[in-house]
């Protein structure tokens, strides 16, 4: 494969500067790197394989020439852009959800729907942070024994809301341990209303509401996980509700996961079946205190998981708990590794 | 109803001082009020109702011309003086596990089942804080609708474990804010092998574990919610599962309740029924974004539910999230409420 010209966009946010040092460790063969942002970033510096690069501010015509995005810029940046960069020739691997419903784009997990790789249109979608490590988790055991149901209730850490937010918790923290008051500018949701602490604090609500009460990650989780197993974002058999809840972790999202499946295997077996599989790291021993935690997991590409049990009231069902690094799995790393995949396949 | 004479089994703990103020606070009169804690707490001075007393260390002979105590000194020093304290005549309402699965035993909340006071034998147990905030909030909708079944996943803070662990929590936070190495002591669990830090971070591990990889408090949720609604702690109509998280708050506990009913309520005669319920109050508007948090509940008497959503895809399946302060409703007032109602219905 030929050396090739990769742009980051939204080079200099928590997840664009992991985006860069993902790609800096991966075995894909760069020619030039591009690293755009926004005009207030223009000028920083960031090396890469040993070069300095140049922040530039991005425009439409940022991608000429360009054969790689990796976008992570938010929503609207990545809907007016992208487009122009398909147009260039690009392919485009966009973190945002921007583009994830789209039937054109494919939604991938390398470990879980790398097939999907092979119909893209220019653009593949990264999926939700929180959907990502989930679905490493559960896809195995949906491959052996079938999953019809799942009930998850997450524990999300503040810098999937962005590196402002992840400050705003530390500031808080500090601000509360000293006796002062917590001003709080960013979280829950940056653009909303309200604004509340989240230091020693829980925030039920990560995005905007629904009009059935769901939050939007809610419903991202429920849906984006429909179509990456079933292809079907609306799709009823595999049966998915969830409640997603902002805790005082910087980095390193949690998640308490319910789910049923056909067959009834025994927890050792379904053990065996996550340790064997691509990208999990099982932390399941209750004698040694072992289990997933996002202390452990920050830094790390891994999908963590434990805690596994029965429900004994209920064959076929079990919990579990499963932790990952969101700015890695949940976004940067699982963009690389679907850039790795991409020219593995010749798809690039 | 003459004044009484109470004693307080722990009376330094938080959870100890907090029953000394709701006690305070509630319309039960006093005649004489005994402090009792450890032999290194002897000599401190608290003031209840105008009057100074002194904490003196608990033995059996500490319970002589008691009417009432009110015990939460752990597990051990209950097995050990409350069966003193009921021969000697006294009432007793504990806040330990060591006695809420005897089935001689009533397991009371008192807006959910009062009635259970009306066997005791000399002691009344309080369920544990996690028990308690979820049945107050579920126990009407099982009187109404018929409650089938439960999958909980919580949240629970700090002082769950102790003053202590609390202390430690706020201690690591200031150590991980400065750089420095955070040392843990006493969580996830006082006399377990391991410790890790509890700031910044998640626990998946709430009390020792079984042999069937729950933990004991994910145990004791599963049972004492049989206990109570069902008045076996065995039952098989009410199927309950539990994951039980510590999360880096100080006071008051998150919980992400799924649960089933007979019948099919709306979300508005769901939200109707809880609104007029006993010892609750919702908080469920997402366009205000009106929900539950530790900050707000912390304090507070009430069991705060919001989050309350149907599962459109499972007719008779609902989503909700339930938060108290741990130290009140989840132990202190929840024993004092025990008492109160006990002086009503002269069972002491």
């Amino acid at each position: 494969m030929s050396a090739i010209t990769v742009a980051i966009l939204g080079a200099t946010g928590a997840v664009g500067t992991r985006m860069i040092e993902q790609l800096e460790q991966s075995n894909i063969e760069v020619r030039d790197l591009r690293l755009l942002a926004s005009p207030r970033s223009v000028g920083k510096v960031q090396t890469f394989r040993g070069q300095e690069y140049e922040v530039s501010a991005a425009t439409p015509d940022s991608f000429i020439g360009v054969d790689l995005v990796l976008s992570s810029a938010g929503g609207s940046v990545s809907k007016k852009l992208i487009p122009h960069a398909v147009k260039n020739g690009a392919v485009c691997i966009d973190n945002t959800s921007a583009f994830r419903m789209d039937p054109e784009v494919p939604l991938v997990i390398p470990e879980v729907n790398s097939d999907d790789l092979d119909w893209h249109h220019g653009i593949i979608a990264n999926p939700n942070c929180s959907t990502i490590q989930m679905l490493v988790a559960l896809a195995p055991l949906d491959r052996k024994y079938g999953l019809n149901r799942i009930i998850v209730s997450t524990y999300q850490a503040a810098s999937g809301a962005g590196q402002s937010a992840w400050s705003e918790l530390l500031e808080e923290a500090r601000q509360h341990l000293d006796g002062q008051a917590e001003i709080a500018k960013i979280l829950p949701v940056s653009g909303a209303s309200h604004h509340y602490p989240l230091a020693f604090n829980l925030l039920p609500q990560i995005d905007v509401f629904e009009d059935n009460g769901y939050t939007h990650e809610e419903w991202k989780m429920i849906h984006e996980s429909k179509k990456i197993l079933r292809h079907d974002l609306n799709n009823s058999d595999l049966k998915v509700t969830a409640t997603c809840v902002r805790v005082p972790v910087p980095v390193g999202h949690g998640e308490s996961v319910y789910f049923e499946l056909e067959q009834n295997p025994s927890v050792p077996e379904i053990q065996t079946v996550l340790d064997q599989a691509d990208g999990i790291v099982l932390q399941d021993d209750p004698r040694t205190q072992l289990y997933p935690q996002p202390i452990t997991a920050e830094g790390h590409q891994s999908t963590f998981v434990g805690r596994i049990r029965a429900d004994a009231e209920n064959p076929g069902g079990y919990n579990l708990w499963v932790v990952s690094d969101n700015l890695l799995k949940g976004a940067a790393w699982n963009a690389v590794q679907i850039a790795e995949t991409l020219v593995q396949r010749e798809l690039l």
